[in-house]
């Protein structure tokens, strides 16, 4: 018997929510991400996929380093909006939001975070559309016992916030790589 | 200020769990893995970390060929335990397993899984003790609409386990990317 291909197999990995951020030359973004991944322990080695369009990506092609910040379960969707909508090109994302200067000088965003951490750039795959980068993680804090927000959790609250809200905005889902189509979106 | 180094920052990234099965040549062999994750969706690519001591891991090299179970959250742990703990070498991890035999010739894990999938290595990437595959999917099954299994859960689960009980065994956690050290280990 052959197996088709269907798509929908993909959608029950399991993902964490996260903003990554990245900085050069003065110029700093941040944006939503859910492809976050340890890669090994020893030395401790992440890896996150990031989409070639966006600005942080530029930042950390011409950087090499970048922040995570690991989103609490209870961080509100206009926050998550903030960092997924909108391009860094044309407004300061971090303005009235929390974040602290890292020692590789870029910001972490401490609010909301259950987490951060930095790392610098190892090695990276291009695989289309996205870039898988490969970096060596070189600082950590632990900044709250809440529960890390799962990529199915914020799925879920998203399809609870109305639609029409104005202040409602989830991260740019067509530049997902775990993308699911115009169709999908309505049933999350 | 500085941040310091905290690997316990590394924590809160969120995984699902996963078989991950390979062959070559008549031999074939399957393990548990957290690290899954999808990294673009046209064409639709995964990414995977494996560790180099692994059968697993021999026969992805050999062949470029695997396939991915995404497992249930009501998995047993004595089946996760199966395709953990013990090496493939000495044995056949999928006698009295249900299976299917995929378009690449592999076995696919059907039994606790909500999905299979099948992908082809397209990169990969050293990162020391582990190789990061980077893999486009070349088929996909939804098996059942059950939650899937989050490494969070699992760690919970094993944690109400009794360590006593015989019939007890997680994945090999010392062989883990995201391994936390024996003293986590107490903790979960």
């Amino acid at each position: 018997m052959t197996i088709e291909m269907d798509q929908k197999a993909l959608w029950s990995c399991s993902y964490g929510l996260y903003i990554v951020a990245s900085c050069h030359e003065g110029k700093a973004n941040g944006q939503v991400a859910n492809t976050v991944f340890q890669v090994s322990a020893e030395p401790p080695r992440i890896a996150v996929a990031i989409n070639k369009e966006n600005y942080t990506h530029e930042l950390i092609e011409k950087s090499g380093v970048l922040s995570i910040s690991v989103l609490a379960v209870d961080t509100p969707m206009k926050f998550i909006g903030r960092f997924g909508f909108r391009t860094g090109r044309d407004l300061d994302k971090f303005e009235g939001v929390e974040t602290m200067e890292g020692n590789q000088g870029c910001p972490c965003v401490t609010e909301n975070a259950v987490s951060i951490f930095e790392a610098k750039v190892f090695d990276s795959v291009d695989v289309g559309t996205h870039t898988v980068y490969v970096a060596d993680v070189t600082s950590g804090k632990v900044l709250s016992d809440k529960e890390p927000m799962t990529y199915a959790t914020y799925h879920q609250m998203k399809g609870r916030a109305p639609a029409s809200a104005p202040t409602y905005q989830g991260p740019t889902p067509e530049k997902a790589p775990t993308y699911r189509g115009p169709e999908s979106e309505k049933k999350d």
